[in-house]
């Protein structure tokens, strides 16, 4: 069994490399306060025996050693990086749960047969660089490194440039780096855990996801003066494909989601009709027919409305992200673990998108979520149990001895 | 009758100083080109033979004296600030109409017997400073000059310093001014006049306005994990509340408007369910009872829709004007004149507040509207056909004899 408060511990000591005001973190990819992170955790690694190696993305992957050489490593891990508003778990739970694993076994002086290795991946949220999940991206060859090298922050910094500014561009080339199974432990970042009662979630699956910007022109004109039957309001036009957005989803239960989280008015001015809405659409489901045809509902509404308005409405897919089922050994091993252990678990599909749909397209891979306080992440309120997080902890240490042998 | 070349090429004079790419002009009041367009019209009032008095607001009035010097002045006017994305007629067009009528009398020689007084008001447009309309807001004793001179603009620089910085703080108190009846021509603003291909709107009254901010509370959370029948998302219930605004004005028609012209989401990310929505209402109606009706309507809405969501919805109203009829006399002289000088012509209720709201509470008021392109102002874009310029100042000037005596 891991030692849960030394988890805690070190938890709370990487959260207040960037630490706010409200007690959430904002530690956002390739900064200063990144290399610190970056810095610490690695610090811990060597401390614990471990050899550190660094990709070209900045990926770091943190080595113990098995009994067999020939055998690629079971790896776990996750992310450090934070969102601008970003708590203290996402992502660096997984990373320091990994690193927990090793501190556990060689307190009890256990050799596995392959080698253990805890990575973190570089600029998982995709605040400051996109696209998200950059350097597992990467890795899994999902997108080039010239790619991500280019990719900007508001500043006009890259990628490359800022790598090697914080020390953490790398010799080894991604992807070049064996992999034989992967875990990743995470806060499930939803309710559905805490609703249940349950402690351990084992992820059969991430949800596929598309994303659209949504774009409905009108004519902007004086609130006052112009009659209601001569206005070309855009906003009004909008609000009907935003309801249909939630009427999809509500059509596809249990895993379908829709939702528009952004939304530009213009000129947005208090008496001026709107002339121009933009507008994000977030459409996910776990079943890639189901996502299919939600998407084609889509279109086909916000055709419809143009036609029953005659405004025009542009919607564009900017991002799509298959539906990505675990590999059924790695699901396995976190039932088989959870069962042992004796604590209370339910199966629940990720909504969100996590570095292990990446690593799943190179190795076999599974995640484990412990229940987080009233579903809340991506928020400095963000906030899990300490016994939570050990449960998580104990899970993956026996799943990963389970892969790796002892 | 007028000389619509010289009104035309005023115009284009005064809308050189601070002209935009667009064909449109940002000269916002009590900046450094406010004082540009005030000196200009001031020394062309001061070619024309008229004495310039400024009031403690910076409200200017140029007069022509009459034959009678006990009977007030008979006051046209309108303001020279424009909108951040202005035109070159809105205000602009009412000031150099009165303007041109002064230099008619004076090129054919009429003597009247009130005096005539050609006005511009501080700050109609209250896009730099709120509230709008102030000049004659201050005037007719709706706010006091200390309000006034307090207001900021973002920058933190007030309406007192500024006015004292472009040297427009005059020395007449506000609104002791006699006026023995005031009209102010101006762009329609809307699209009525153009609709039904008519040259003069005759405005017998100008719609009550009601303002409020309302601001939907729900619970941010992730889009991914977090399932339909879990979620607080304010966005959504917001939704029901926008277009409920525009069922309500539906309901009142001819003269009902309802618009939602402002709206910030929060934390507006493409994948978080929104937390809080914030949104501005503007309701519209001629009828005080009927925008009193649809006032309650819209906060009966806004209580059953929160008991029916279960999340917090708070609508305060910001501003309110009551509707304004305009005085017979006014209404009459405007609707005579343009029958004897054979204009096309129809009432035209205005949707949009002007300074003669506030002199109609201290004087008899009245107003003139011409058509402007597609209905459309506060845009760069606005415009008007010179012909249609040169008609609303003919009849101006017929009104103001009327009412004058010669
Ligand atoms: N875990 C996470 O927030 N990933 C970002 C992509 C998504 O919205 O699923
Ligand atoms: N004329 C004008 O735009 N006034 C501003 C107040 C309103 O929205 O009516």
């Amino acid at each position: 069994r891991i030692d849960g408060d030394r988890l805690w511990a070190s938890l709370m000591e990487l959260a207040k490399i960037g630490a706010t005001a409200k007690g959430g973190v904002k530690r956002l990819a390739l900064t200063d306060l990144d290399k610190q992170g970056r810095d610490l955790v690695v610090g811990w690694a060597r401390e614990a025996g471990l050899s550190v190696t660094v990709d070209q993305i900045g990926n770091v992957f943190m080595r113990r050693e098995g009994s067999n050489p020939s055998l690629p490593p079971v790896m776990t891990g996750s992310h450090i990086d934070t969102q601008p508003t970003g708590g203290k778990f996402d992502g660096n739970y997984g990373v320091l749960a990994g690193l927990e694993v090793v501190r556990t076994l060689n307190d009890n002086g256990i050799v596995t047969e392959a080698p253990i290795e805890v990575a973190f991946w570089t600029n998982e949220e995709g605040s400051r660089f996109v696209p998200v999940m950059m350097g597992s991206g990467v890795f899994c060859g999902a997108f080039s490194l010239d790619t991500a090298y280019a990719a900007v922050d508001t500043e006009g910094k890259s990628v490359g440039a800022e790598l090697e500014r914080i020390g953490y561009k790398g010799d080894q080339v991604p992807g070049q780096h064996p992999i034989g199974a992967y875990f990743e432990t995470h806060i499930e970042q939803g309710p559905v855990l805490e609703d249940a009662g349950k402690v351990i979630g084992v992820v059969p699956a991430v949800m596929g996801l598309s994303w659209y910007d949504c774009v409905v022109s009108g004519m902007e004109a004086h609130a006052g003066p112009t009659p209601m039957g001569l206005r070309k309001d855009a906003l009004q036009v909008a609000t009907r494909i935003m309801q249909e957005v939630v009427h999809i989803a509500n059509r596809y239960p249990p895993y379908g989601r829709g939702t528009v989280g952004m939304v530009q008015v213009f000129p947005n001015s208090r008496n001026v009709i709107p002339g121009e809405v933009k507008f994000s659409i977030d459409l996910r489901n776990v079943n890639d027919e189901l996502l299919n045809t939600m998407h084609e509902e889509m279109l086909a509404f916000a055709d419809k409305t143009s036609a029953d308005t005659g405004l025009s409405i542009k919607v564009e897919r900017v991002s799509y992200y298959p539906p990505c089922p675990f590999h059924p050994d790695c699901v396995g091993a976190v039932r088989t673990a959870t069962g042992k252990l004796g604590y209370s678990t339910m199966d629940v599909v990720s909504g969100a998108g996590h570095d292990a749909i990446y690593t799943a397209r190179v190795a076999p891979s599974g995640m484990i979520f412990v229940p987080c306080k009233d579903g809340i992440s991506h928020n400095e309120i963000e906030d899990a149990q300490p016994g939570h997080l050990e449960a998580g902890c104990n899970v993956l240490l026996h799943a990963m001895l389970d892969r790796a042998g002892v």
